[in-house]
């Protein structure tokens, strides 16, 4: 383990993130926000302070990194940022408790958007705008941000991108990672803004407009009101449940289609099978909702609105689903599984995930039935390699198991919270949706929890967005000890 | 497909079940249970009958079966057995509906133990020594009892052995697969019949101790009280407590010790890994119910007793476990999915196979650190065959699903039961242990569920108990036209 390297890139990561506080503190200023301004100008002296001491110390590091060190970097790099980025909360008094403060930054880094705070109108706007950034930073990545904008990772960085890509498998789109990493973050960029824009066409002011489009740009769900965004209008509704679907889709797709090669993106069979399974979903929860609501194009919007928000495992609510039949509940239980496209903003098992192992299920089917036959597993008219075929099962099933482990340990909890309430908290955490049903349902939250369940679905989310291996490999001494061969 | 000779064993199955339909019949001319009488012998006429004309007509049949004939053989059978097995209930008038009749009897033979009888108390001796019959026939395979006593089967056995026989491999103890067989019903026999005495030597009398041994050996779970066996002396729970754990072992190690290699059998990682499960729930479940009971031994009974039951998914009850705290529930719910071992009368995934899933993902940790190194999985100080590995990763995410879309299909039951009640219904049925949580716990039952779910569920119980692909691929066209390669 080349440990210098490590804390080397974690020091830039914590200058980074003083670099990123200053939007929080520039709108603290702006409001004047006394305690915030203060909070948050804390925080970006420790930020400073623990980064430049990191670097410091590491500066003759050895830029060579492999697999092992990509996985730790990405670790610690998430845990720390949440670490620091948690401290103004508990300054300026909006979350007095440090886990809760904690649990609030992973939820926003990791894009989950659970929330532990009871009354959020209470909330000052640079809280409520740091919430909602740390949704977008932790959207496409902190280190991919790194990566695009600061010269101080090495070339091998794509064990970086690997292991903080959402997906089965992590490719570049030019030669270099850095030059991919660059492209990403443009792109996003650029969509984010288009949102921001159509927002503020509608009711919303340009502070709101910032922060739903940073909220659904993650796939995040952090918002400014109780009831999420039930109070807003029709059109800020349909303009946040197209874009939170946009987002949930590959972002390579949107780099062909700027290279003019929009026809082999449309071919995708990720995202037909993404679109299909919205499309599928939106009709199965209307016909199963019948005249709950007033009027037909209500019906469609909200759920057309709950379907892409859960899918894109966003988390914004327009209704309270946990009142939905359990039909409906049912599907969108399926969907936060599922979730969007690999290399998008979202969380979830991921579309092409689900597909490869429909596809493997597929191919064990037929060998049973032809004992000697041999097939190969494809996508996008593509073989897929034996061992990322093979990989995505057992993917699955550590997967499965984290979800199981997370909702035992939350059993013991003392406010015995019951079966759904555990069960789907466990779900909405590890696949960074948000809400889950019963009690932590649209209108619940996660603040009746102990401190300790708190520091458990921390770990769950962090778990889930970083998809289980880079935190998990932390925890074994090899990670750390023995070199890499 | 060789339809003739798939059609040629059905018929064997029919005169099968005919001659087992004696039991009950003996028991109702004992009981002088008039209206049971006439029901059994309708029954077993009608069983002749079909059987009679099925072997007929396909007298000239080629003898040769491949994998597919094995897993066709094997789903008709289940199904053929438990449609004509339901009649006699219908017939007697202790279960009216038809669809009822059909979800006991597929309850029974898969030893599930799950029941739609709203009270058991009122069933004639008949039908109940008939739904515990079913249990011991269904536990060690309808078509392993027909080929160890019955010489219409082809030597190609093999694969219809395989598709009863659960566990991720089945193995051959000696060359041939008929001999096997025989063993293997031999031993489940003596075993059986040590059990019964052990309980006459109790409370219990003939009878009932022959019901109960039929119940615990074929792991199923059917008694003949509305409180299971929580009104019968601690004496007896201990007996059948400690005898469906033993049933939960795979059998080929009692071969072991019959043949003087105990050393050998006493050397199986899977059963290690079972019993060590069992201690560790046992402990944790104690630590966590504390003083619920008036005196600690009555706490380990209890504990020790469903965490027996429900690993070996039995189902037998002793307290009513849906009024433990959440983690003693969460701990039973993760030892449904897990089972017993392979090669048992269990169901569930298999502790081996649970083992290999934790072994595989074990070696794609050590290749995310290393990627370029080669590790095997081994088991039972042998390596695992790559596609052996990958089959039981595959059949975890079938399975998964499996559960998935049967809870999906409950919700859409009029009743509404709620999430804990489908899903728990669901897992308690695939994996044929019998009682789940809330409205299907130890004292509820499955009678509120329309007829359409009691159909969903059966298929779900006959899913688990042949682990799923035999009937699966019965829904695949491909199956019954293209030749076998």
């Amino acid at each position: 383990m080349n440990l210098k390297m490590v804390f080397n890139t974690l020091g830039n990561i914590m200058k980074t993130e003083a670099l990123l506080l200053l939007v929080p503190l520039s709108v603290a200023l702006m409001y004047g926000e006394k305690l915030s301004v203060m909070a948050f100008a804390v925080t970006i002296a420790i930020a400073l302070f623990v980064g430049f001491a990191m670097t410091l110390f590491t500066k003759s590091a050895n830029r060579i990194i492999y697999a092992k060190e990509g996985f730790a970097i990405v670790a610690l790099a998430w845990v720390f940022m949440s670490a620091v980025g948690a401290i103004p909360f508990v300054i300026n008094g909006d979350i007095p408790f440090y886990i809760d403060a904690f649990f609030e930054t992973v939820s926003g880094f990791t894009t989950t958007g659970a929330s532990i705070i009871p009354n959020v109108e209470l909330l000052s706007k640079s809280s409520l705008i740091w919430r909602s950034f740390a949704h977008w930073v932790g959207g496409m990545g902190v280190l991919v941000f790194v990566m695009a904008f600061l010269p101080s990772i090495s070339d091998r960085s794509i064990h970086i991108m690997r292991a903080e890509m959402p997906g089965p498998v992590v490719g570049k789109l030019v030669p270099r990672a850095r030059d991919t990493a660059k492209i990403l973050y443009l792109i996003y960029i650029v969509m984010t803004l288009v949102e921001v824009v159509l927002l503020s066409l509608g009711e919303m002011d340009l502070f709101e407009s910032f922060l739903h489009a940073f909220g659904s740009a993650g796939t995040g769900g952090f918002g400014m009101k109780a009831d999420s965004l039930a109070s807003y209008s029709p059109y800020s509704q349909w303009i946040i449940g197209i874009f939170i679907m946009i987002f949930g889709v590959n972002f390579n797709l949107y780099y062909l289609i700027l290279i003019r090669r929009a026809k082999v993106a449309f071919k995708s069979t990720e995202l037909w099978a993404y679109v299909g399974v919205v499309a599928a979903s939106v009709l199965l929860i209307c016909a199963n909702l019948g005249s709950l609501y007033e009027t037909f194009s209500e019906t469609v919007r909200h759920a057309f609105f709950q379907v892409t928000s859960i899918i894109s495992t966003t988390g914004y609510t327009t209704v309270d689903f946990n009142l939905w039949p359990g039909f409906s509940k049912a599907i969108l239980l399926m969907l936060m599984f599922m979730g969007g496209c690999a290399g998008s903003t979202a969380g979830g098992l991921k579309v092409s995930r689900v597909l490869l192992i429909f596809k493997v299920i597929g191919r064990e089917i037929k060998q049973s039935l032809h004992p000697r036959s041999v097939n190969t597993v494809r996508l996008e008219g593509k073989t897929v390699e034996e061992k990322t075929a093979i990989g995505v099962c057992v993917y699955f099933a550590v997967y499965m198991l984290c979800v199981l482990v997370t909702f035992i340990i939350l059993t013991l909890d003392p406010v015995a919270a019951g079966f759904e309430t555990n069960f789907t908290a466990s779900v909405t955490c590890f696949n960074n949706v948000g809400p889950g049903f019963a009690k932590v349902g649209p209108m619940g939250g996660f603040s009746f929890y102990s401190p300790f369940s708190k520091v458990i679905l921390s770990f769950a989310m962090l778990f889930g967005r970083l998809e289980i291996y880079p935190i998990l490999l932390a925890f074994f001494p090899a990670t750390w000890t023995k070199r890499c061969k």
